[in-house]
């Protein structure tokens, strides 16, 4: 093992593996877990190919070879429980993606949420058994977030009994479905539903696209890649155009909306059902958030404790870096958010499967909140973590921007979590929206529960927003309760002025919507101040359920640099409302810098702790053990530009370039 | 024309060109730069390959390519003046990089500054001709910005009159230059000068690296590619070992510092010459971080322009997703900070300029206050240049994330920039280093000028700097003058708060660089304010030279939604200090809003005039003309992964996999 890392795991006040238990549910997970990765790791199949010295080509192959051996593994190994297909995926492919995993994902979920009994007994042995590659094409080149917009349409013709599916236009051609490109033979396609003359909104349909055993693109069907992105090389996003391309009726999913054999639309009961998968990928990428930038930490943490450089005592040895207090200030505010988002990971995951079992016996009350709640949480943690990513980056300096790091792979496969799944800024305002009704609700008697309940002690009845000093609360900055308490407020009064200025608005514009549009930043704010608050109230509960002392006081210690590192980022929010004085907020600033020296010992225990065996194998800089630059050397060696000592390019362009002097 | 777009210029209330003109310097600049970026875009010679289709190897193929066609084409039009060649280069590019650009950049430059006249005679004229095609060897995998930890040494050999370069530790090996790998067949290498067993730290030497003719590497040298990077794709930068490397004295470069034939060293006259470079590289780097982020700005306002979306009010036709408040609230401010830049750049360009003359004539008084101002520059600039730029593609939705958008490469090849020529946190504390030497200097009775003057009216002596209401403003949020005393007055409080607590810290800790750490966070803060203010100066400062009255007032608004977005952004800041009160804040939040109205109907004008013909080129979504979608969907179909109907890896590893059910 290296030197510094041995001598910074010696010196932690806590145990990591306690910690990790803590972060997996329990021993049993965390046991279960490294079982499962080892079952990769020490499998002699298991190759980790290096797919940064591959060409984008070469590097989708390996993927569907990747996602071939994938399947048969889980097949050997028996691995069924969505879980531990996550924990076996995630190790299997380091940070990269797979052209099939749509299939598991998306197509058999969509199959069994709003397919009739007979068509998940046609359709998903078919699937399961990868006769049928499916995906999920909903995306179109024109509308993403906004779904109403989607053009494609599927007209029934009750003479052959079947839909008839076009893309009328070039906006309306499928654009972005993973393994949609190449490798998936079918779709689940939304399109709107046109029946007796009459559009019906938006159904899922199942689409051949290429034919079974030869592969190739069924006729009606024009169906490619995309063509390169930002990352995601792996993945063979697709897109999908279709001309009057027939398939039988009994291709619409109809577990709740059904056409009959005539022509006849039967609606379903509710629509309030088809939420359900929206609300539970917003809510895993809550999680997803969590894990990069727990990935991400742990690769700047390691490399800044064995990185040494520059002088901070003339004549003595070159410090770490992670002893400059500047370096601090990027790292650990970014590792509490880490822990943060983590235990707000878990609690989404909870709610979900709580309020789904609601749902399953008829109680919808709560989906409303948690709607609101997982499209921000999404929009908040993803937006954080996608700019904490980078600044883990750039505090690796030269070597972060090498791919050597592990970083860039990391940013780029995380990033599209900001647009996709609905973009963050409408997000924020699906969650404004959630906030100005229950605003009014209070306003008109009703009492809030949940997220919102502190809505219910606004004092707007009473004073003016922007008058200060009239909360009852003096903040006690080493409380995470009392800060909670403070965030509380702070979301509480800019929930209030987006209301009051959404009310101004109505009153002077022409209508609600417009009004609506020209509060959106209020909007926007506000649902961030509220989401902010969530995080730091479930940060500070989940202190409340650590029973070991010395993981207690660490963790407590992260909660508190979370919350004062935003009062600090946020200052005039908290100065605004009177919630905090002037000169607490430079005992804040003074607080953070204490904090950073108490964390300082801990830091690469605390990101031991995530126990990513895949950083491991995806960073050079965040490996365990050796000396991270004869690694570095032995890494650099494989690039594809050194396999001939001189490159062609050179005879070809360059020396007839010299001969002429 | 699309359009929309030709709506948008027809509703414009200036004319593009003229403000073209204001940012080129002149009308006779524009016609000059137009008429050399025709050169290339008449010529068909040139091809503009789409690099993001290719394989690395491939890339770097082509950027080799380029750069033999660009060192032609620039000897057949005889274009040789720097400024020039930085717009021919510019648009024979279009956002990618090339390989043999140090040998311009700085081979040439370092042996035109420190090689002794003998020197240039030799070596000169085969560099221009290319039969040396040189790099420069800094950096190695140990040590960047931290110079005089690098570990190369070059020892003198009086027996042979020869230097003995090595490398003596796996992080002293060379690491990053660019064109180092496969390209040059020099490099200008920076290394430990040991004579007469005495170290006389860093000197640059010229050190042949291939045979010319057959461009093998010379025996005791070992050079290759770094592997793969975040960008710069195409650009080979490489790695250098030296064994017992031996080259002759003459290639020490000689003009300063010498080393005679016995081993005697004779020191320069002055260090502080060697500073010109750097200071040089940094402040170009200011102008680059303003194009790139115009760049981002064209290509995210053209589309948000063209891109319907989603509905503002029920039943009319989707709106530009530029009517949204939120897009201009993401999108306006940073063109308003691309303006910003473009002055900041202009001026420090300018300024080196001036100042370098002076040296030319001795004068080095105003070296220390440039220094400062370029190392601070650089990092304000690239930092707010580097998140802006993924503001811009995240705006873009999922279509940003597609390289069609061009806004990946401009990111990827922009944000080394916060990393390279000295990493921004640690330009932030030289820059700091700076202010606490004015600072104490005025509080010896010195009056400072430039751009820390306002140093000389801190009212320290009299009153605590977290007391409210002591300055004797009342902050116009309408007037760009009025706003830049509120950030002059933000800078010096936080100034003054770093300057206090680093005093404190002096007294109560064992040396002063311990104090110096544990003070960085607020030398930093500080640092940034000073920055931020002299960005404000400049920009409020070039409205008083513009005399059309429409551009004036454009302009003019842009220049206080920069002011009072950074405002808003840091309202803590300017509360804190008794600088601005809470209704002022709100007022502002108030104001921005309608600035943003204001600005709405320029938005593509404004983004027009920045004029990038290379954008065009380098972006579907920024180009001027046709259907966005059509154009995205031609290029889609040229991806490598479209070539073949089915993939090969479907029948290696799917088909298997499908047969056995």
């Amino acid at each position: 093992m290296n030197q510094d890392l041995r001598r910074e795991r010696e010196a932690a006040s806590f145990n990591p593996e306690l910690l990790t238990h803590v972060l997996d549910g329990s021993p049993e997970n965390t046991r279960r877990r490294r079982e499962i990765e080892n079952l990769i790791l020490n499998d002699p199949d298991f190759q980790h190919e290096d797919l940064n010295f591959l060409s984008r080509s070469q590097r989708y192959e390996v993927a569907v070879k990747k996602s071939a051996s994938m399947v048969k593994k889980m097949r050997e190994f028996g691995i069924a429980d969505p879980e531990e297909i996550v924990w076996f995926k995630k190790i299997h492919l380091v940070n990269f993606v797979e052209p099939v995993s749509l299939n598991y994902s998306m197509f058999i979920p969509t199959l069994l949420n709003q397919g009739t009994t007979a068509q998940q007994e046609k359709w998903l042995l078919s699937c399961k058994g990868l006769e049928i590659i499916g995906t999920y094409a909903q995306t179109e080149m024109g509308h993403g977030t906004h779904l109403r917009g989607l053009e494609t349409t599927a007209t029934y013709d009750p003479e052959t009994q079947e839909f008839i599916l076009n893309s009328p236009t070039v906006t309306s051609i499928k654009w972005w479905p993973g393994g949609l490109g190449k490798t998936s033979n079918h779709a689940i396609v939304l399109a709107q539903l046109i029946t007796k003359g009459k559009c019906y909104g938006l159904h899922a349909f199942i689409v051949p696209i290429r034919e079974i055993g030869t592969h190739k693109p069924l006729p009606g069907i024009t169906v490619g890649d995309i063509g390169p992105k930002f990352g995601y090389d792996e993945m063979d996003n697709g897109y999908l155009k279709m001309d009057n391309y027939r398939i039988p009726r009994e291709n619409m999913l109809m577990k709740y909306a059904q056409v009959k054999p005539d022509g006849t639309y039967v609606k379903p009961v509710s629509n309030k059902l088809t939420y359900g998968t929206m609300v539970f990928v917003r809510s895993f990428l809550v999680g997803e958030a969590a894990r990069s930038l727990s990935k991400a930490c742990t690769i700047a943490i390691r490399y800044s404790a064995v990185r040494h450089q520059s002088e901070l005592k003339p004549g003595e040895p070159e410090p770490q870096i992670l002893d400059f207090q500047t370096q601090q200030y990027k790292l650990f505010p970014l590792l509490a958010t880490a822990y943060a988002f983590q235990f707000v990971g878990a609690y989404m995951k909870e709610t979900y499967h709580r309020i789904n079992e609601d749902i399953g016996q008829g109680d919808l009350s709560e989906l409303p909140e948690l709607h609101a709640l997982a499209a921000g949480m999404k929009a908040f943690t993803s937006w954080t973590t996608n700019a904490a990513i980078e600044a883990c980056r750039m505090a690796c300096g030269g070597h972060g921007y090498s791919h050597c790091s592990g970083l860039p792979n990391i940013y780029v496969n995380f990033t599209p979590t900001c647009t996709f799944e609905g973009e963050n800024t409408v997000m924020m305002l699906q969650t404004a929206r959630f906030l100005m009704k229950s605003y009014d609700q209070v306003h008109s008697g009703k009492l809030m529960c949940g997220m919102v309940s502190y809505l219910n002690d606004l004092p707007s009845q009473r004073i003016q927003p922007q008058q200060v000093a009239v909360w009852p609360t003096v903040v006690d900055i080493d409380s995470p309760d009392s800060l909670t308490e403070a965030y509380k407020l702070r979301a509480a009064r800019l929930v209030e002025i987006a209301a009051k200025n959404l009310q101004n608005e109505v009153i002077h514009r022409e209508s609600k919507e417009v009004a609506w549009n020209l509060t959106s930043i209020d909007l926007v704010r506000a649902s961030e101040a509220h989401c902010h608050y969530v995080v730091v109230k479930l940060f500070s509960e989940k202190l409340l359920k650590i029973q070991d002392k010395s993981i207690h006081t660490v963790l407590k210690n992260l909660c508190l640099l979370y919350c004062l590192y935003g009062v600090s980022q946020k200052a005039g929010d908290f100065l605004q409302g009177g919630i905090m004085t002037e000169s607490q907020i430079t005992q804040v600033n003074q607080r953070i810098k204490e904090l950073l020296t108490v964390i300082r010992p801990d830091a690469v225990a605390l990101v031991d702790a995530f126990d990513f065996q895949d950083v491991t194998l995806g960073s050079v800089l965040g490996r365990y053990d050796g000396n991270v630059y004869e690694n570095l050397f032995e890494w650099a060696k494989k690039s594809p530009l050194n396999k001939a000592e001189v490159h062609e390019s050179y005879h070809k362009y360059l020396k007839p370039l010299q001969s002429k002097l």
